[in-house]
């Protein structure tokens, strides 16, 4: 019997990592597949919760997307990680919602991950959510976060402890491997990279 | 009245450009949305026909995608570009359905565009469409596509007359941009991609 095993090694042994993906109408539908799809590829278990219910969500550029389940359906702090899509539309309707301020809060107080994209970490100050810390977001979202985060620009992720955010659509690859990697370790998200033909260092 | 307008802006005026994309069980969700999304952000009237019908397609990684129509109701010429998502499960079934071979048999006649991803230049082999022309894919599909065509390694998009392929998930905006650029020019593709901060050139 093994008992003495590397701490590298066991950090990510056993690795039933989960991700809730919120998908809300108005979603930027790139940043939304590209992290569904990039953390399944990784072996993370992935929930798209659906914020307005069950039924098909329509995105930002009129693709309909069908949720997992019902976000209200979802236990708050049961995820490793909760993602925030971008979109204009998707992030005005969660930062509107209390359900995502309550899981949000859930998490942030478990010491969980939050990831948060393009449009998306607006959702974050509205709620309340990591203030003071380091973040990035969509260029044009920069006015409504300088008050409340040390705002950085130039970088395509920036992680601050569990946050972790990102820019948009053309760095929506680096942000799902990024999570991964928190979540499974960089040789995975590595391996996954390589498969999607995408550079990841 | 002006009656005299540059060649360059005749070609790309009344720009009702449209664009069907195939939505197969098993398509790769990334390759799909990322076309449907930066062709709409084009200004290009996209058409996502379901293969099976019009019931959620189930992607690769589990998304499930709703499409706009089903494939066997559209018009087989009507597009300006027919354009296929890889993945593997998406690839076979499209190689496999007669109402696929017709649209291509049909656009590749009437001297329209025709786009593949991934593992999707093999069903352009197995339709026998632009048989001897240059082209690439999936680096794991080269040897179901060297007998007939002019493979090209190396090379994130390559363009042959009316066909363009490329590679994967991480060359997906290049396919996307280059695709647009070749419908409603240059200029409109790198407006699209400095919205989705990609590198364009």
């Amino acid at each position: 019997m093994v008992s003495v095993i590397s701490r590298g090694f066991k950090k990510f042994v056993n690795m039933s990592k989960s991700a809730l993906i919120i998908l809300a109408p108005g979603a930027e539908e790139m940043e939304f597949i590209i992290a569904a799809d990039v953390l399944r590829r990784a072996g993370i278990k992935v929930t798209v919760g659906g914020l307005n219910g069950s039924e098909p969500v329509k995105c930002s550029r009129d693709v309909h997307i069908l949720p997992d389940i019902e976000l209200s359906k979802v236990a708050a702090d049961k995820f490793d990680v909760v993602v925030l899509p971008g979109g204009l539309g998707g992030s005005n309707a969660m930062g509107d919602s209390p359900v995502v301020g309550d899981i949000l809060k859930a998490h942030e107080d478990g010491g969980k991950l939050i990831a948060a994209i393009c449009a998306a970490p607006t959702v974050l100050a509205k709620h309340g959510i990591a203030t003071g810390k380091s973040l990035t977001s969509y260029p044009s979202m920069k006015e409504q976060l300088v008050d409340k985060y040390s705002y950085v620009e130039g970088e395509l992720v920036v992680q601050d402890g569990n946050l972790i955010t990102s820019r948009g659509p053309g760095t929506a690859y680096d942000f799902a491997l990024k999570i991964a990697e928190e979540l499974v370790g960089k040789a995975k998200a590595q391996e996954v990279a390589k498969g999607l033909l995408v550079a990841y260092n």
